[in-house]
């Protein structure tokens, strides 16, 4: 059996190597246009900020083995061919037609042909965007280039165009160089992964460690006299001696469409769940390849590594026969900003909104470990549940305290169609240098189950805003205790602290609503419930508490 | 409604607050024997090392608001009475009589009653266990005294009398106080939870740290002059100026027997998955109250404040007629041991094969990140899955890599029945500073499908060394680099690396079995593969390479 493997960076090694492991028989060659083979292209940003040390550590083994052609054909038994361009696919004759890195042209016979082609950056057309020192972040030359320039200059004014996972990991690289950052991103919050709040609070964290963050700009031209000295937006001008573009990238699929293979609605090569393209002896895998939404069942698009390599395993398992299937993604993504993590998993709430389903959402900022445990964090954690099926469908996290975990067992629960009833009664292991004793997630789960039963209505902390800009007449009842109050507090809200609410609840007017908070509104949950036991008849709990104010605090 | 909880540290406080939320009219009073209300018990260890730095903070809340009599009056509504023993249950008049600290005895009727008495720490009759300084760690007062005890002295001798997890959480509190610490376990290995080899990787840790550790060992008295001086066993006597008995603790059920209650065979409080005994208006919750194991539906007796917050609520929404249940425990536990975790869930190996599955195990050790992330620690794991159906049954996990994300992901999947090939695709988030791009665990659920399918034949390390030691006749191949074999190896192996492999095979005895490893067998397992590909017949891959192997290494 011949293989022809076109793409050399994650799925297509993956895929080569298995089959070779898998079928003692099968010939198996690998085709890569550049230079550097199976390199791990997710930590392109750490090897520009030097924690990565050299390029080498990107594409070896764990002992060190650099995975280059020597090294696959040796271990792997698979032959690799590097600067070599596929040009196209003959369907009918099963042959690729290659271009070497001699200009040469070459025929190549496959049975089974794997498109692991990846995917490009995307470069919008704005005037200036080829002035020198704007890069992009896609391959291991580009990092080069931009540590180069980085190494020439001290205290640049860097500036990232395009607030994505990309985006924001470069930022925090730059940041490790010394540069003055700014942020530029078109829609109104960076990190479009995360719902508003949340990535509002990432802002925030990028703020407070001097990276201006620009939202809702657009980028309309960069100027400069053959480099780039400044970029113009709709928001003004921002010095720049070096741009990095990261609005994006595309899945490659030129080879695909020229050889009429069928492309799927996100413009990626549409797949089956065993890999296989509409040509069944043709297969796709990784960044190239059109992906399944597990909750929905809809097409999306979610490039990573960590599903390269798996769908790579599928492909390569169809190939041998081995029964195997990838059941799809939920677009779980992580990323590190400082000593913040940020993490989501699922439908975000609008995206659950969008898909029909009766949303309930709940907000549980809280320590990550007990209070008495020094190491403990602050995580702020959401959840998204749908009321009708009881089902979870989303969560997100982010702060000091541990996200990955968090996100980790959300991903696994959403994927077997988990009920926040189920979730709630989750035996994870607990001891206090690792967890509370009732973990975040579940105690958020739990309050998921209130607000579905009817024990308690929340509030999102903006509607709140909202309310209090209209003049709405409400009672914004606080309850923490003084010295909370001192440290920070909302103007307008009235002050009880929660000891006090069943002595003192005839301060407040029956007939009004009430809205109830504290510091995460696990003690405004509970004077909600003392007032309506006293029959107050509307009570809402503000979700998150102050914590998720959006609005100004007063700091005495 | 009149609801009695008898117990006022965990599940009770838990159940009472929450019926008074749930309930407006119930009318709650809390039972309790001592002095202290809703502390972490599971914070006592970090109490007495002095990371927790004083009492009060493990009864109070995140806020600083000690869980007092008065705290739950003015918040909860619930009464307290604490020093007031229950001593006995009139379950036909429903009625509790309880002896209060004046001596006195009181009546106190109820509807429904709760039992969250928790469990007592098991006293072994072993002459002199009642000399001075012979401590069980119970309750905060426990803790108070061997801080007493530690503040007198310096440097003293600890014996900490068993390796369970209070065993070896003292063991480590102890060392921070700058005690000389042998740990006395009877049975062949400390942390009887783990599996053989997982615990003695704990034991080497705790050694490397200067932590004596005695396993098998038997203690047959204490010997002293009204305080204790030393320890007697059957391998010697350990001088002793200070000894933790921590041997387990039992449920206390006397007020549930005397009762007539029906007591389980773990000989903790029979309950229905509403936490109902026997008698439908007496509820138990907490270490009192017997569990039912997720995987095979068996009752087992965890006592965990992770447990008791769920059975307490479950207890409460039962009582309030909210629909709940409480669906049992996977035994998911988790401890710190220095830089060391060490968690487990599921089914260890043997108590998988005592229930009747056709066990598969691996050994994955690797670094829990990509190897070129600097933060990047070894990780040992172990899966344990059932041939049959292909469903986790298992996992467990140690070293200083991140191990309660993958335990609970594993827990997650477990309680939902997944089989390893789904597991093997969750969409778990992927970010190089939190895990490889194939997390540690799914590579490990692919070593399982790999030997489910028959590409990939294991044997444990310790087969091996038996092999060995029997002088069977079978070639011992040694894969890793040059550079590896320099700094350890196993006497007897023979080396070639695996890219010598295919040029070199005929160095190698094709009628003889072979066992082919590397640091963590990755290699190995494809050096098997080229050499079935080329005839040889019998090849085993050592599980989780020579970084698992018990006998002997050469270093030089």
């Amino acid at each position: 059996m011949k293989v022809v493997v076109i793409g050399g960076v994650a799925a297509g090694p993956k895929t080569a190597s298995r089959i070779r492991r898998l079928y003692d028989t099968a010939d198996v060659t690998v085709v890569e246009k550049g230079e550097f083979l199976s390199y791990a292209g997710c930590g392109l940003p750490y090897y520009i900020s030097g924690m990565v040390d050299c390029q080498e550590a990107l594409r070896s083994t764990p002992t060190g083995a650099v995975r280059d052609g020597v090294f696959f054909r040796n271990v792997k038994d698979v032959h690799v061919m590097n600067h070599t361009e596929a040009t196209a696919i003959d369907r009918e004759n099963k042959r690729v037609t290659l271009k070497l890195e001699s200009g040469e042209t070459k025929n190549l016979d496959y049975d089974k042909l794997v498109l692991a082609t990846g995917a490009n950056s995307f470069i919008p057309p704005i005037p200036g965007v080829e002035l020198e020192n704007i890069y992009n972040l896609k391959d291991i030359h580009d990092a080069d280039a931009i540590k180069e320039t980085l190494a020439k200059h001290q205290a640049l004014n860097a500036v990232i165009v395009g607030g994505g996972l990309i985006g924001v990991e470069v930022a925090e690289a730059f940041h490790e160089m010394g540069c003055r950052i700014t942020v530029v991103e078109f829609l109104p919050n960076i990190l479009p992964m995360m719902d508003p709040e949340m990535a509002t609070l990432v802002e925030g964290h990028f703020e407070a460690h001097g990276v201006r963050i620009k939202t809702s700009t657009k980028v309309t031209a960069f100027e400069g006299n053959g480099k780039v000295e400044k970029v113009i937006t709709d928001q003004g001008e921002i010095p720049a001696d070096i741009v990095i573009m990261a609005v994006g990238v595309r899945p490659a699929t030129q080879l695909a469409i020229d050889a009429g293979l069928e492309i799927g609605p996100t413009r990626a090569i549409a797949v089956n769940d065993r890999m296989q393209t509409s040509d069944p002896n043709i297969f796709a895998a990784g960044d190239c390849a059109e992906k399944t939404n597990i909750i929905t069942g809809k097409p999306c698009y979610v490039p990573l590594g960590s599903t390269a390599n798996k769908e790579g395993r599928v492909a390569a398992n169809t190939i041998c026969e081995v029964p195997d299937s990838f059941p799809g993604v939920l677009g779980s993504a992580i990323c590190k900003i400082f000593d913040f993590s940020v993490g989501r998993t699922g439908l975000g709430e609008k995206e659950a909104r969008d898909a029909g389903y009766d949303v309930v959402t709940c907000q549980a900022p809280a320590p990550d470990k007990p209070h008495f445990i020094p190491s403990a964090k602050l995580l702020y954690l959401k959840l998204i549940a749908d009321r009708k099926t009881r089902k979870l469908l989303g969560a997100q996290a982010t702060g000091m305290g541990v996200v990955d975990r968090r996100i980790d067992i959300a991903a696994t629960a959403i994927t077997t169609g988990m009920t926040v009833d189920q979730f709630a009664q989750l035996d994870l292991s607990y001891a206090p240098p690792f967890s509370p004793a009732m973990d975040n997630i579940l105690a958020a789960a739990n309050i998921l189950r209130n607000k579905m039963d009817g024990h308690m209505e929340g509030i999102s902390p903006s509607e709140v805003c909202a309310m209090l800009e209209e003049g709405k007449s409400f009672t914004f009842l606080d309850v923490r205790t003084p010295d909370e109050l001192e440290q920070m507090r909302i103007e307008g809200a009235v002050h009880i602290p929660l000891g006090a609410v069943r002595r003192r609840m005839d301060e407040l007017d029956k007939t009004k609503p009430v809205v109830a908070f504290c510091k995460i509104s696990l003690r405004g949950y509970e004077a909600a419930l003392i007032l309506k036991q006293a029959g107050f008849t509307d009570v809402k709990v503000m979700d998150g508490g102050i914590l998720m104010w959006p609005g100004e605090l007063i700091r005495d």
